[in-house]
């Protein structure tokens, strides 16, 4: 109702994100407002490229928050490294890919795409040959697949578009925060992330990273980015030295980031990557109890996002429903050709908990009318 | 210092934007994240969406709010409502008229213009005879021009540019919430705003609405939007009955904008803009008692954003500087054309507020070394 102030259920947020946040990140978005002009608020943005770079495993000057959500940094990253006509090779294995490949589309670039089921991964080898044939100018690709819980080694990738010379754009949006990114060990040209996943911020800002060379040629491109709301040149002139108007940036959500990346830089990272594998081991065995298999395949599985296949004729959304309705928790089904198939269940940043673990199989063992899950998960936690 | 939780210092917010936020704004932020799939979270969408109607003067269905700050409301209106060759016909007498025109130019619109030096206003005779002449497919306007501080009229731009079939896009950033818009009296049918000026609350969405006739021009287009971020086609259908998943949600961001939304039906619109325009005259009273003139002449001045020039040989940085340091106070300067040549003065929201009036134009006393302000402007107040 209008008339009243808005109080929120107490929800378990483990789906996809928004992942909860820890209560100084709530208070951090509590602290009066000062101007995006202001010299104060520049050393905010100061504390938050370096903690950034701690998080993303660089040591790239350009690295920033663009002021949107996840899907802004993608369409950062399309818009302000595609011209018409340049070649994109994506790998294709999930929701993003796709997504990307629209994005891609309206550019009018020239997309090629390798493509594979729903949860499957590239080899090396597979990789490097695709890359390789295609010698595309932008090479994609999603390190941790939200839509399947995949996790897509990046190494092979990079070094096989390095040797053609091209630049490399990986999705971090479900990794970074929870799982080792090593944009500089890998080599990936343009990393980008959200804040509402893994780092435990709320959603409205997109981190992103350029290394060395993706920055000389978006410095160099010829002509106008076709976005000038995510044109990074201007974005950039911003944060930088100048500090160039360019849009009124989001106060608040740049306090929340901070705080939040002080969170993952006091626990360290890792730390933050033991718990985070941990708490997926132990949710793993209990699905596994219940009687159920994981989507993925072991070795490729995310930490971060977990998706148990539904067992055979389970009504995914009276399930989920269920969950929301009587537990509290909020986990999210598939979709595309993993509707009603499998659980998206997101394990990321404050949702990272032995608590959260335990209540879920809890819940899951109740509406399953199965047993075990929650004794297994256990031994998992006392070994 | 890293090691810190950030404790920003006190600001009095008198700029163009953010204005202060209201203390219930603040703990709307600080409620817990539910999902942005969540059904209770609709609810407040749809809340969200009733109160924007209010302030907007307006019974458009299409009436959301898109996840970035108030130039992707601009961008989001440009990228929805060109396709290649559209003809577009700006008034151009500020500076968000050339951000305009350089997004324009980013999409290869046809764009033609009529200046005006910066602060003047067009008349309603020649608004009519420029748009009936070019006969554009699209018209921009700005309402509130936060680089001048003039209110440019809407009714017979609007007049005008429907009698030749053309859609009217009416920036209102710095109006809404302060000062009358009238969407729909005034016929802009595609009108956006940013929620840290008049609406009291942080910047991070940019309100939106269309009118039935902008709606299905939307509707119909053949070509892709070029942004994907930004397709009010695909944002609607997530606001929609469908709330299909484009893009994660703000959270945050709403649970303020839908109190700072509260707050405004809670005062009521009238009193709102009785409240902006008595200290806007105040304001205005201290400056000329100052010996000051504003920039604007009388009759065209916005109550929101007020543009006193300078006194001759007055140092711009060294004055605003010395507000902030020892006043806590931050008011912007001119840019472009009016580099140094005047001050930006934002009484928005809650920052508009009687002891803010006075607390400035006592700070300007003293900085300018003059008397008479505080009493001229007691004197508006005490009628």
């Amino acid at each position: 109702m209008l008339s009243d102030f808005y109080q929120p259920p107490h929800r378990i947020l483990l789906g996809p994100g928004p992942s909860m946040v820890d209560p100084r990140v709530y208070q951090a978005m509590a602290s009066p407002l000062i101007g995006h002009t202001d010299p104060q608020f520049f050393g905010v943005l100061q504390d938050t490229a370096d903690l950034l770079r701690y998080v993303f495993g660089t040591n790239n000057e350009f690295t920033i928050a663009v002021p949107g959500t996840g899907s802004a940094g993608m369409e950062a990253s399309v818009v302000n490294f595609v011209e018409d006509g340049t070649k994109v090779a994506v790998f294709a294995n999930g929701f993003f890919p796709d997504r990307f490949t629209e994005m891609r589309r309206r550019q009018r670039a020239n997309v090629v795409r390798f493509e594979k089921p729903w949860g499957e991964v590239f080899g090396d080898d597979e990789a490097a040959e695709f890359v390789g044939r295609e010698r595309p100018g932008v090479v994609m690709f999603v390190h941790a697949e939200t839509s399947t819980g995949a996790l897509q080694p990046a190494a092979a990738i990079c070094e096989a578009a390095h040797r053609c010379g091209a630049l490399v754009i990986g999705d971090c949006v479900t990794s970074l925060g929870g799982m080792p990114v090593d944009v500089d060990a890998n080599g990936i040209d343009i990393a980008y992330s959200g804040t509402q996943k893994c780092l435990g911020a709320p959603p409205g800002l997109a981190p992103i990273t350029l290394s060395a060379k993706a920055l000389e040629v978006m410095r160099a491109r010829r002509s106008s980015c076709v976005s000038w709301y995510l044109d990074l040149k201007l974005i950039d002139e911003y944060w930088g030295e100048s500090h160039r108007y360019h849009h009124t940036t989001p106060i608040t959500m740049f306090y929340a980031l901070r705080e939040a990346l002080r969170l993952c830089l006091q626990e360290s990272l890792e730390a933050r990557f033991a718990r985070h594998q941990l708490n997926h081991r132990a949710f793993v065995s209990g699905i596994e109890a219940l009687g159920l298999r994981m989507h993925v395949r072991e070795g490729s599985r995310l930490w971060t996002l977990n998706t148990p296949r539904l067992p055979e004729g389970c009504d995914d959304g009276a399930l989920r429903t269920r969950l929301l309705e009587e537990f509290g928790i909020e986990v999210l089904g598939g979709f595309g050709p993993l509707a009603g198939k499998i659980l998206r269940v997101g394990l990321m940043g404050a949702s990272s908990q032995r608590q959260y673990v335990l209540l879920l199989l809890s819940a899951l063992e109740t509406c399953l009318g199965a047993g075990g899950a929650v004794q297994a998960a256990e031994s998992v936690y006392s070994q």
